[in-house]
């Protein structure tokens, strides 16, 4: 255990890079202020019993979200949103590929910073969860009745699409803003310019995307911005309803070293852009048209097969030629969150290099906007006075204040990167009430609710960069760690310590009511579009067309049906196209052959999957279950033979020993070529 | 809660499929023998406390390996081995992608079923793990001072690798045995046949793969069998040291639906090896050489980076031609696992449409060979009698005995898969101590140490199949779950249920003192081999070759050096080979870049890995460090120029602004092209 405690004061430009990165090492007393029993009973869920919260934490460099359950802090799933995920065959099977196209082809990985739930009137309405791709800007809306991806949606004329998804309290809209300016032609092209270049040529972009409408995701319009990156963002409510608050950082427009070069100025800023203006431009017709491309990808309900469109242009605005749409907020100093309290007055930033914690005021910005409180302007965008719209500040609330949640009872939580701490403090007085080590370095706050209207403020967890210490250790790298504290009452209580995937940068968590009761238990059988469904045994077969042969396949307790195939070719290109007829919760299948350079096929009740295989030689290859299904699970496989190009050996299909006698019939009801004694053998 | 409890009576053979899925259900009182406020405190880990023990976990489907520290059931790491994961860049970075190569090319994915600890004299000793892959058999050696999968087999001439990759005590060999029986041919190919030849043309292998050797594993013989399906394996120990004892389902050489035709036996087998005799009948050239491929992949040491070979044949030896090699117990009903206990004398085996648990006797089962017990003899195999070789049998203990595990105190723990429940009996006597439920459809189980000569009995994991209502629900998937018991005392006792990773086959766990103390903390930068590595910043640079261009570039805290690259033309392949200069525990840096078609690097402290990448269009792509570093990180990023082919850019690399000054140099020492004012902007 450690026992220094080393806050380190923060210095120049100069030191940033050597110092801050050290995590602070504070006692590791565990619980130090709470009874071992007493926290071990608050986090305990009895074998059986459930946990009270759902927790979605974004998976960062994973791709994918983790649920988890609190207090517990047990994994319960992962999903897979961005990354290839060869367990269940996301983004290897033919019906999820299309899910993970992009302008610039195919690609099998993201980085997913935060979480949004979907809301109705600033409330969790446990219908969506979405997420942002950061690295080639993406944003995935996930259902929450089948806790898989349904949609993802590009972000053209942006890179590093970090300030994302978080939502409008009306649902309409989920954003996206560059964190790397680029820089973007009048076509919407990615131009071929020096990087010195950079303070004439690198834009921003704010995309507001159209979210309420499954399967309809679509940039409504795009906010050309200075070339700053643009980092954290969070939506109006109450008094500020109708405004989105960006924070930026390099406004010194860097493009080396940036640790240096973007933490020269004293104060970024803070974009507040008012969307329903947006809206009123674009209606008169003063947004330009984007002849640029995005990739718009979604699973068909019947089919679960994913399909990929081109959309071919974004509305552009410029605040130039559209007044009052965008403002800057002054802000010390390289911010990182802007969170807006649960009555909607206060704008709380987080600035990683900044001495305290500025508060703007939604009503004073209001007013200093009719007042024309401006001290500059910048590409067209008026810069507000700091003093005019700032609430107030929070005075030595520790080092690095990064993110903060509020839990629904005037009090705010702010996470300290270098300290390594939760700070508590009352909004309006912007006193410090109490604090807590974390362990160590932490990097978003969560309260279940804590950035709504409603927070459901009992715990809070600490989601910590370097972990150190903290568990067994696993060689070189260490898990990242997040922390679970009580905070329903006055003193913040350190609760359990648990290990995460990936990094995860932000999450989002509601009582478990909201979500448990309105699960999809299995696809129905009956309400299946795929092409290549097969709804029941006698309907299954195999088809050739060309050097393309098709099979249709049920998955069964315990059997594939059929499972003896014969007349593959080598140079064919085989579809196994497996429907998993169950009907009942729980009850998956796999589906796998050897040497197939594939992943496997993982199969939901009532769902077809297709696994593509290009047999690399010839021989008699088998096929088995992966999912353990029953207690004859391990007797459930196949065989499918492979004769070289030209055999003569029939087209089979069969299921039962000394087939030769059974008609294998095709989807479309005719007959496969009856099976008979082979030919070459 | 589900509070009707259902135990079928095993029925014919027609009745199975339909029945015997069924998850056992039992009632849900949690921890009905022990109060909630105990349990919870046994498995409480305080912050900053560590594990007791590390449990190392099959991730079945997802090819992984799981870590998990017990008793709190916290997941400490994922290690990935047989599938791409997206999340480290493991199979798409250049460095790893060649640990995924096969005789079929490169694999994604496999089905990773049993983990096994290296042992020294029938104890586990901490050094390396082993995993099997099912599908397309191979076994991966772990280094359990890195946490990272350092070399991966092929398994030639077999298909189903399962029973695997199980050690003898003296940890000379791991095993490997086909699940599914393929039509080998003379020269290791596998056959063109019809399937329904398969009694006549399909074969099983067993295979011993010499393992004590780091970069040098080897199959050292294989044996070819009759066409069965082989299940489980253990190797002897004590009185039955020199032996590998091996499940066999299928006796009926069945080829389709099996769950019926394969359980029509009363009695399957259990291959009794001699591996001893097995090396002399080698030694004596009775071994034919079998001109087959499999693949061979390592990690060199310096380097990190892998490397594929392919090995061109194995020594195959055939029972009939080795006598004394195999004998065949015969063996109630369908056995799955093959288990020895601490002391060596007995082999328990779990028929799972077996009414009885079946033990066999290391003293009888010599002697028997001794005095030609034999009741018949299949393809050169003599059949010992039953009664002969048979110590005894458990009476009622459940229904559908899949595995056992040994708590060193005498007594056997049996999972029952169609019961739901484990069972605890006494070795010896045979009689039934204590039963507990399982939450549900348990199938393997694992006690810390329970299958080798030191078993630590205090804890025990039930890897269950079904989990139905014990978590908050996730759509049509739920989590495959374990539970931990306390086995301290004369009664079982249930302390928790943890979601686990994938479908869990087997684990293996043992004192965290073990291998917590042995920790590579980070890998040496002066020891780096990387052909590629940066040692230096100013040693960073861009170099062409024809339509190839590599990047020399180093990531610390928090920067890239270079971070400002220019002169790619479109149509050429960029190699980014990044080095984590960082000599500190737990820093990792990550590497992506803008609309690449690859996952990203995640770098080690002191490693070099490389990204490929092929830019789509010309334009200015942002680069970033994915995994968060400092309270600059965010800062650490830098930007690549994509130019027409052809252009006159000039080939540069700089770190600081207006670079054209600054000299990169490339790692052979020769300067880079000097940077200059840019020809076409």
């Amino acid at each position: 255990m450690k026992t220094s405690r080393s806050l380190l004061v923060g210095g120049g430009a100069a030191l940033l890079g050597g110092l801050l990165f050290l995590a602070c090492r504070t006692t590791g007393t565990p619980s130090a202020n709470l009874a071992v029993g007493d926290a071990a009973s608050k986090v305990y869920v009895a074998p059986g019993q459930h946990d009270e919260y759902y927790a979605f934490m974004s998976g960062g460099f994973s791709g994918q979200v983790s649920v988890y359950g609190l207090p517990s802090g047990r994994l319960l799933k992962v999903i897979p949103v961005f990354s290839q995920n060869a367990e269940n065959g996301w983004g290897y099977n033919e019906e999820t590929k299309p899910m993970l196209e992009t302008t610039y082809g195919f690609i099998p990985w993201d980085d997913s910073h935060h979480t949004e739930l979907s809301q109705t009137d600033g409330v969790p309405n446990g219908k969506w969860l979405f997420i942002n791709g950061n690295n080639t800007p993406r944003i995935a809306r996930i259902d929450l009745t089948t806790f898989e991806t349904d949609e993802i949606v590009q972000i053209p004329n942006a890179a590093g699409g970090h300030a994302s998804p978080f939502t409008t309290p009306d649902g309409r809209y989920v954003v996206s803003a560059t964190r790397f300016s680029i820089p973007i032609g009048d076509a919407g092209e990615n131009r071929d310019v020096a990087i010195d270049s950079y303070k004439d040529t690198f834009k921003g972009t704010l995309s507001f995307v159209k979210a309420d409408e499954p399967t309809k995701m679509r940039i409504a319009f795009q906010i050309l911005m200075p070339g700053y990156d643009y980092d954290l963002g969070h939506a109006g409510k109450g008094p500020s309803e109708g405004w989105f608050f960006f924070t930026s950082y390099n406004s010194e427009r860097a493009y080396t070293k940036l640790e240096a070069n973007a933490s020269q100025a004293d104060k970024d800023y803070i974009a507040a852009v008012n969307y329903k203006q947006a809206e009123s431009c674009v209606a008169q017709g003063k947004a330009r048209t984007v002849n640029t491309r995005y990739a718009h990808n979604w699973m068909d309900e019947g089919s679960r097969a994913a399909k990929s469109e081109m959309v071919a242009s974004v509305p552009m605005l410029d605040p130039r030629t559209c007044p009052g749409l965008v403002y800057y907020l002054p802000t010390p100093k390289s911010p990182h969150g802007v969170d807006v309290d649960p009555t909607g007055e206060y704008i709380v930033a987080g600035g990683k290099l900044a001495t305290v914690i500025p508060v703007h005021s939604a009503t004073k910005l209001l007013k200093a906007i009719a007042d024309k409180q401006f001290e500059s302007e910048i590409d067209g965008i008026p810069v507000l006075k700091y003093q005019a719209v700032l609430a107030g500040e929070v005075q030595k609330p520790g080092l690095g204040p990064l993110h903060t949640e509020f839990d629904g009872r005037g009090n705010a939580y702010t996470s300290m990167f270098i300290s390594s701490e939760v700070v508590k403090w009352k909004l309006g007085t912007w006193e410090v009430l109490d604090r807590a080590p974390t362990y160590y370095s932490v990097g978003h706050l969560m309260i279940p609710g804590g950035d709504t209207k409603k927070p459901w403020g009992k715990y809070l967890v600490a989601m910590n960069k370097i972990t150190k210490d903290r568990y067994l250790p696993t060689g070189p790298e260490l898990a990242q760690s997040a922390q679970l504290y009580d905070i329903s009452g006055d003193k913040i209580k350190l609760l359990l310590d648990f290990p995460t995937i990936g990094e995860p940068h932000y999450a989002n968590a509601v009582p478990a009511s909201l979500i448990e009761q309105q699960q999809v238990k299995f696809y129905k059988l009956t309400e299946n579009t795929h092409p290549f469904v097969t709804k029941a045994e006698a309907q299954g077969g195999i088809k050739r067309a060309g050097k393309r042969v098709d099979v249709n396949m049920v998955a069964i307790r315990s059997h594939f049906a059929p499972d003896n195939l014969e007349g593959v070719q080598l140079g064919d290109t085989v579809y196994f196209h497996v429907t998993n007829i169950e009907q009942d919760w729980d009850i998956l299948h796999g589906f796998a052959v050897l040497g197939a350079t594939n992943a496997e096929l993982i199969l939901n009740p009532g769902e077809t999957k297709t696994l593509k295989w290009v047999p690399a030689a010839t021989g008699v290859y088998p096929f088995y279950c992966t999912d353990f299904c029953s207690a004859l699970h391990q007797e459930m496989q196949g065989y499918v033979r492979v004769s070289p190009a030209g055999s003569t050996v029939t087209l089979s299909a069969n299921t039962s020993p000394r087939a030769a006698t059974q008609l294998a019939r095709l989807p479309n009801g005719s007959a496969a070529p009856r099976a008979h004694k082979h030919g070459n053998d």
